[in-house]
């Protein structure tokens, strides 16, 4: 397995710019030898503003809405060949938010607006769970009366035969290489399993057992 | 047109009980003569409980998760009929949140984690407009780096012949009977206009042109 991924929670963190807090792991992840990247600007509508920012930054990216990125992947028929080249031919795969939550098994757990049906919630399926980017805390002061995060993902897992979800909070990203998953960046994860209670993850966690599953 | 509905932003408000702000107004929408409300009780896995619930409080809503929602109806064959039932038979309606999103075009402008993946986001089409419930005003203190609520809405317009979409805010209401619509509650709402200028409304407007377009 050549799978090199690197999936990042966000692509601004408060106070920073455009990709700051996690410049240095991109920098590390594509390394020096790496001339072209593939920029996938599907997830917000003007795509050639969406591309310059990510040019200007030299780095790709995969921000915005999840379900107008994953319909386009659908409509462009790249989804299977994405998934060839990231796990046949070791083509390094880096997403954040949306870019991140397309590359799991499927988009049951974005937190975006669903505003386009794509033809199915199946994503590209680099590795066999899912992540809930931007994953957020209760916060014990809102007057606010929508589900937690805690509680939607919940939700999901009161559906049959459904996978692990990762939640990264804003500022943490997951580095996958091959069989090997390492939690990155500023902030602990936590782990939904199905009728299991939840598990706090620590930066530099080795979370190569969701791999296996 | 014999449509009457009651699409109410939240089934909790911060500080109260169970559909305790809009108990008023459900009493006055059906009325004394109602002796019996069906109650949709798919928005949530124990539908048991969920109809207890609903019982205990002699009142019928559709709160929980949009797609278990609006996939459970599809899945059961009562979009149409729930649609011809309202709109020819005048059977009212009453939705909070979930319910209120599937009474719209479309759910498109929901908040809820798509957990599980329905035929359509088409929906029942008691009104020519999208709502978006539970509405939130940005908030300037947050280090959140996720889209706002405008944000999101205004994604949904950037796609082709997207529909109006009133943001009810916690604690709002709309009443629809024949073709008069007026805005109950104790909150304001807002009004996005694909390519306009969004704007606000106050309790006790007359949003009837929203049901002519």
């Amino acid at each position: 397995m050549k799978r090199r991924l690197l999936l990042v929670s966000n692509s601004t963190l408060h106070g920073g710019g455009y990709l700051d807090h996690c410049q240095q792991n991109i920098s590390h992840f594509f390394g020096k030898d790496v001339k072209r990247v593939l920029f996938v600007p599907y997830a917000l509508h003007d795509r050639d503003a969406y591309t310059k920012t990510a040019r200007d930054k030299f780095q790709t990216l995969g921000g915005g809405n999840t379900f107008r990125l994953l319909k386009s992947l659908y409509d462009n028929k790249v989804v299977s060949e994405i998934r060839r080249r990231v796990l046949e031919d070791g083509v390094p795969y880096m997403g954040s938010s949306a870019g991140t939550n397309v590359s799991t098994i499927s988009i049951n757990t974005t937190n975006d607006m669903p505003i386009v049906y794509p033809p199915s919630f199946s994503a590209i399926g680099l590795v066999p769970f899912n992540i809930n980017p931007h994953y957020l805390d209760p916060n014990p002061n809102s007057r606010h009366m929508g589900e937690t995060r805690e509680q939607r993902i919940t939700q999901y897992h009161e559906e049959p035969d459904t996978p692990c979800v990762l939640g990264l909070r804003e500022g943490s990203m997951l580095l996958v290489e091959g069989n090997k998953a390492t939690l990155l960046g500023t902030t602990k994860a936590r782990l939904f399993t199905r009728g299991k209670p939840s598990v706090e993850y620590d930066p530099g966690s080795d979370l190569s057992f969701l791999l296996t599953h």
